[in-house]
């Protein structure tokens, strides 16, 4: 079975989705359709990207991946198709596919543009289910990417702050993401970490904001219940975190809240 | 692969949803779940109604939708099975039915009666799981809808306001739905408002309550982010939105609130 | 198709959910993969194992249950395969199964240990990504059981408070769980309940804290709307409820909150 895959900022309250999946399985009957999340943050590419990014490794070869975080919906934006080392993300093309592109291997870069392949009536405002489900379902029934439209070769990336190297040593990098735990993920990779010379157990020490965090660790229990750990987590970035709490709440932390090791 | 959406006012917290899940796989355990969403408002029959209405139209043919807003669960309320040009709805007969028995062509009604198809132990509050599951299972299965139950000629209908005329031309309706963006979808479609000779750019108002939002407009980016605008949404209904923002907070608004158009 | 259920504390608004899932894919990519809930609240095993005993009966022989509740992540907690029934589970080892080990008959039990079915790299906080959703993709496949690891004879059950009998008869229990209508879903089962010779119209009465609720009745709707009722609800536990209202919110409880009957 084809897999698809949906991130969107659409929440599940309402009837978007499900028109979605309607839409797909009207193309394609046997699609496995896998929702990723539909708690993007209203109209936040930057959490959109993150979240991509995470996923898109996670999956087989040929997965599709549609992604709609869309607050230029109706303007002139483009829709773009992109295959990235087997796996085609369909979206705005406003950014979100930016983390993914850093990574990943681009293959081919369409623009959507064949308005044969699209619901009859198109809305100014739900492009998901109007353009892109019946792309995704195309896809699924195994038509070729080439007939969404022409061959481009540029797309929007987002510019994300990178990590700075400190006079002394050491690195500043910044909340990118909050989880559903409170966790902060930083912006400073395992290798920015590498690359510092910064290990757990060694003599750098986290820092969020002005409160000393201390040295990097390997787990959330390699401290009491209550207290404030960094470690590098699942995603492979720095994350800080309170174990059994909610560090965001107590740290009153957010993405933009500076993060330093030294 | 037989679709089968669920569409409940349950929520995502408990195991009330899986355990429907788990008996329908018990019966059909190649069918298609599709959760439409379970954060229909609880108990609001008019909510579930709405977002029935939506997806109906998206689902491929032979669709069964089982949908659960179900205040009177153990009273002598009615379980009903209703099929509209080829898709089948499964639900307690309160009205949740309403729109789509509107704009669509009923085929055939029953009653659903035959005990031999429900669980072994009936609970007095659970329906969804004891009746209406194992009856979605069978029908899946490819069990014909006349084995549910006898056919009737009646069942409920919600009493909907419907948007009604001004003396001097225009139309007074009001705020149905307030979605996940805090967009407010009114009660006034799009074919309403070209009975009023109403349009995109013409000479027509919109208000919310005492606020005047402008001439009807064809997308949200169509004012800058932050203003208000009214356009015809993606429902096909007139709708007021805050271009990346939260119109209900914003102006207050909510189910009831008085939108005018002249 | 083989069935795998996550119930998981992760939430839905993340990318953990959807990492889990591509790797079941990876490994079984027909596998059924089924939500039973990611709300189960931050760390709380009770309220887990509570969600799993509830689905456990519902589903079809041969599933798979993974479940991660895991405050004790990268430290010494053991992970585990139990087969109960001709159902498994995958859990860590801290009493999550408590309450499916309480009624249902354990007829294997291994520590899952064999890192040749982990994935490659294993995180310190994510195992249900890194190790369970691997194992699971393996069984889904038709692994045999016995290749997770060796046979143990012992797992963490938690201690859970048990309705206690009162000296001129009835009944002392509490809230085990307040689900998304706020009903008060108490410990005192069916069966303790018919112990005692307590039945809905007999001459037993239920109390919450301080308040008198009135005899037991079977389903909501057997009071007014807005009105207090006590029945045996869904789950076959003692519940109470406001019909069509909110009973947690309008008596201020929550889990722990005493129920007696007598």
């Amino acid at each position: 079975m084809q897999i698809i895959t949906l991130t969107t900022d659409f929440g599940e309250s309402d009837h978007y989705i499900a028109c979605m999946k309607g839409v797909i399985y009207q193309h394609a009957p046997n699609a496995q359709i896998v929702d990723v999340t539909h708690f993007i943050q209203p109209h936040d590419v930057v959490h959109g990207a993150f979240v991509l990014r995470q996923v898109f490794d996670h999956f087989p070869d040929g997965t599709i991946h549609l992604a709609v975080v869309d607050p230029g919906v109706g303007t002139a934006r483009r829709l773009i198709a992109v295959r990235y080392e087997g796996q085609i993300i369909l979206s705005p093309d406003n950014g979100l596919v930016s983390l993914v592109h850093r990574d990943f291997a681009m293959e081919e870069l369409r623009e959507i543009s064949n308005t044969r392949l699209f619901r009859p009536e198109i809305s100014a405002t739900f492009h998901g289910r109007d353009i892109l489900a019946p792309i995704a379902g195309h896809l699924a029934q195994g038509m070729n990417l080439e007939h969404v439209g022409p061959l481009i070769n540029q797309l929007e990336i987002l510019n994300l702050e990178r990590p700075t190297p400190l006079p002394n040593g050491g690195l500043e990098g910044q909340v990118l993401y909050v989880d559903r735990f409170g966790n902060l993920i930083s912006n400073i990779s395992h290798a920015d970490l590498e690359a510092t010379g910064a290990r757990s157990g060694g003599r750098f020490s986290v820092h969020v904001g002005p409160l000393r965090i201390g040295p990097l660790r390997t787990t959330y229990g390699d401290v009491a219940a209550g207290e404030i750990v960094a470690i590098v987590g699942s995603t492979g970035m720095l994350e800080v975190a309170i174990n059994q709490g909610n560090a965001a709440a107590q740290l009153r932390a957010a993405p933009g809240t500076i993060i330093v090791v030294r």
